[in-house]
């Protein structure tokens, strides 16, 4: 094998690529704990916004403040958009008012939306009076369209040329244009009343002659997206349409600001998140909140589910004559709400993401339901003689091992239906079916479950 | 309110924005009942290629077969590229060898990899038979990389330029080139060796003056990928480092490829699905997989679960004496372990979506062990005390109540603990966290579940 031939395997220290190093923190932190200033910028240079953010997310409050103390005047607004929403404010509030001033006016004014809209309002007029007037206009204008709406998201300085300018003219009004975007990658053609009706790839225009009408060059895919769009169907957009970039436009259809695809994919990586938090009953959060805000946000499931529990035990407590009788019961009963429970979550997990992807429709969600409960059915039946057998060599008993096999079938059965018709019917009503789905699905599978069983064993037992 | 004001909420209808619309779908299949390939092509020729795939993986498969051979020369590559796996093998089936060979022609040589590397042999060459012998060659050169490596993932054709270039010879170069890729961002400039030394966005040379040289206008932030890396890891410094495109380069540091976000931003989403669904024991697959394939990848996760639920029924058989003296005992016994099931997903979720974001860490790893304790303790003292009420009201035994209060409190902490040790542990020992952790954690709160709460009444009841 000759050293150029590509290799067989990733290699492993791909494994922990861009994760922050260890001993780097430990330095870090001891420039601090020595109070080295020099030192301490020194190890900082060399990183990231991304990671410093990262690095202040991980360590403690106390390491926090005297890092960021001793930081000072290198600390960048950059950071401050990185930094995750839970340590924002008090890494605000350790900043000095000139530190602070300075980092918010070297920002886009998009990130400075990104920023401000979950501030308090002392944190926010700290940093709006930061900025200089036209930017602090930009962004309250941002700020006066929906959360999570396209005109929060959009960045408002957009390249555009009229309609009929050739490459020539488009080129030389880049040159002479001073403030260009940091990054863009297409030019909007706009007509007479600042409609977008096309746009131009940068490496088309590179490619052409000067003298070739830029509507000769227009791209074939071309989306415009409304400014009051919600966020995540913009993600969505350019997920779906492999858009790079996509211009907004206000009721009127005018040009209004730009959406670019890095915007897009953290809106992405953002609605992912959540979904899956939601779907274990966490709701958002991070590492770095304080216990008693974490508690307080996993509280509501627990005790949704307390209830769920409690509806279970009322099921089985019909039961306690006949449980008293036979106690294997009380021993075999929860492995027929554990197995119902599981695979029930196993189908509202593929429904939920599927109704997020918009692939489970009016068009299929018959055949996507009659698959589920068919898929239940089939897994039901093999576990169904697993369990009889169990039953039968562990407690002797063949009627045991009928029931337990019967209330197996039963419920998985039930899994596969609720656990599609559930998430479909919450999404019909406008509930967000990664949030409420489980406790339904968990409360039908237990009460199905320990009614089928115990209800089967006092039909068969007595 | 004037006509051109932001209005204060989404529009209703964005909520199915790029949904595909029932009607649409139904007047496709009605053109397909009738045979009118007029008509169909009529109707389908606004849909964008990811639209139609969905289609074709929302419908069944007779309607499918139909549609497709109506359709015939209209399909094209790019609806191969979009289709997901699961009927991509299906399709091609049908598809005319004529067909096939045209679509496939006009696809970018990266998704004819993306196509191909998960096809049987004899597909794959029907696929490379229908190529030209360059294109062919580049595919088989890019197979010949790791699967889910940079290798794959990236485009061959790279726009470069010797390091010492200026702004006007890099526009000449360009207009002169005849086969720029679709989508470019940056000149990535090299040294003579071939290595990637800087690069150039193409709105900064648009911007500048002929005579500048290119060095002057180089970005930044710039990262090199290895071109063995894994695809998940290229994903993640896109996402951390926002960046648009990254060269990528052998094991001697020349310049192989170039990645651009797009690409990125689809292994994301696919990274994310695919947590998601082994968090819930689901696999990969998809809604238009086969319903024997579905139960296949659902089994294994039910088995390990019947395993786990099984070990727990061991537990309970040891207090069988117990349970049939105090029946309320197996009335209340799910509850706990349910509890504690739940504020084990919760802890075990939040742990494995932080080792994939790379916000757990060596770093922070006690110190978040420790916060999960402290939320479990909370949690765990809130729903102790009401259930203990709960247990005293309901079955008058305040040693009932007392009992229930405490294995509550016991179950959260150790829930809160082994939710966050367990994916920790696994992912040291190299093993998927997404995948194991869950079977593992309700062992665990299943076990000490059940364990407390019937081996403290046998203490104090008896």
């Amino acid at each position: 094998m000759t050293a150029t031939e590509p290799q067989t395997e990733p290699e492993p220290q791909d494994d922990d690529a861009y994760s922050l190093d260890r001993r780097a923190v430990a330095a870090i932190l001891y420039a601090v704990d020595i109070d080295d200033r020099e030192k301490l910028t020194e190890l900082m240079e060399p990183l990231h916004a991304a990671d410093i953010a990262d690095l202040l997310e991980q360590i403690n409050a106390y390491d926090r403040t005297r890092l960021i103390r001793l930081y000072d005047r290198e600390f960048d607004g950059e950071i401050l958009s990185e930094l995750d929403e839970s340590i924002r404010e008090e890494v605000i509030g350790i900043l000095t008012p000139e530190v602070l001033a300075e980092a918010v006016r070297e920002m886009d004014s998009d990130d400075v939306v990104d920023l401000v809209e979950d501030l308090d309002d002392a944190q926010q007029g700290a940093i709006l009076g930061a900025l200089e007037d036209a930017d602090r206009v930009a962004v309250e204008q941002a700020l006066s369209y929906p959360e999570y709406s396209a005109g929060r998201l959009m960045q408002r300085e957009v390249v555009m040329a009229p309609e009929h300018w050739t490459v020539g003219q488009a080129i030389d009004h880049l040159r002479s244009t001073e403030d260009l975007p940091e990054q863009f990658y297409h030019i909007v053609l706009v007509d007479p009343r600042m409609h977008p009706v096309a746009h131009v790839t940068l490496g088309r225009l590179m490619s052409a002659r000067r003298a070739v009408p830029l509507r000769d060059l227009t791209e074939e895919l071309f989306k415009v997206i409304p400014v009051t769009q919600e966020e995540a169907d913009v993600a969505y957009a350019f997920n779906q349409y492999h858009l790079i970039s996509a211009p907004v436009v206000d009721a009127e259809g005018r040009l209004v600001g730009v959406i670019t695809i890095d915007d897009a994919m953290i809106v992405l990586d953002e609605e992912h998140e959540e979904d899956i938090m939601r779907l274990a009953g966490v709701g958002e959060g991070s590492l770095s909140d304080r216990v008693i805000d974490t508690t307080k946000r996993r509280f509501p499931w627990l005790a949704v589910n307390l209830v769920t529990a409690v509806l279970a035990s009322l099921v089985i407590a019909q039961f306690e004559v006949i449980i008293a009788q036979f106690v294997a019961l009380a021993v075999l009963m929860p492995i027929v709400a554990s197995m119902g429970g599981n695979a029930g979550t196993q189908s509202l997990t593929v429904a939920v993401r599927a109704i997020a992807t918009r692939d489970l429709t009016g068009s299929n969600v018959w055949r996507v339901i009659r698959r589920e409960v068919l898929v239940g059915l089939i897994n039901g039946l093999i576990f169904a003689v697993v369990m009889g057998i169990v039953g039968i060599l562990w407690f002797g008993s063949p009627a045991l091992g009928y029931v337990i096999a019967v209330a197996m079938v039963i419920n998985l059965v039930v899994a596969g239906l609720a656990g599609t018709v559930i998430p479909v019917v919450l999404d019909k009503m406008g509930v967000d079916p990664a949030l409420a789905s489980g406790a339904f699905v968990t409360t039908v599978t237990d009460v199905v479950g320990f009614f089928a069983f115990l209800g089967l064993a006092g039909v068969v037992l007595l």
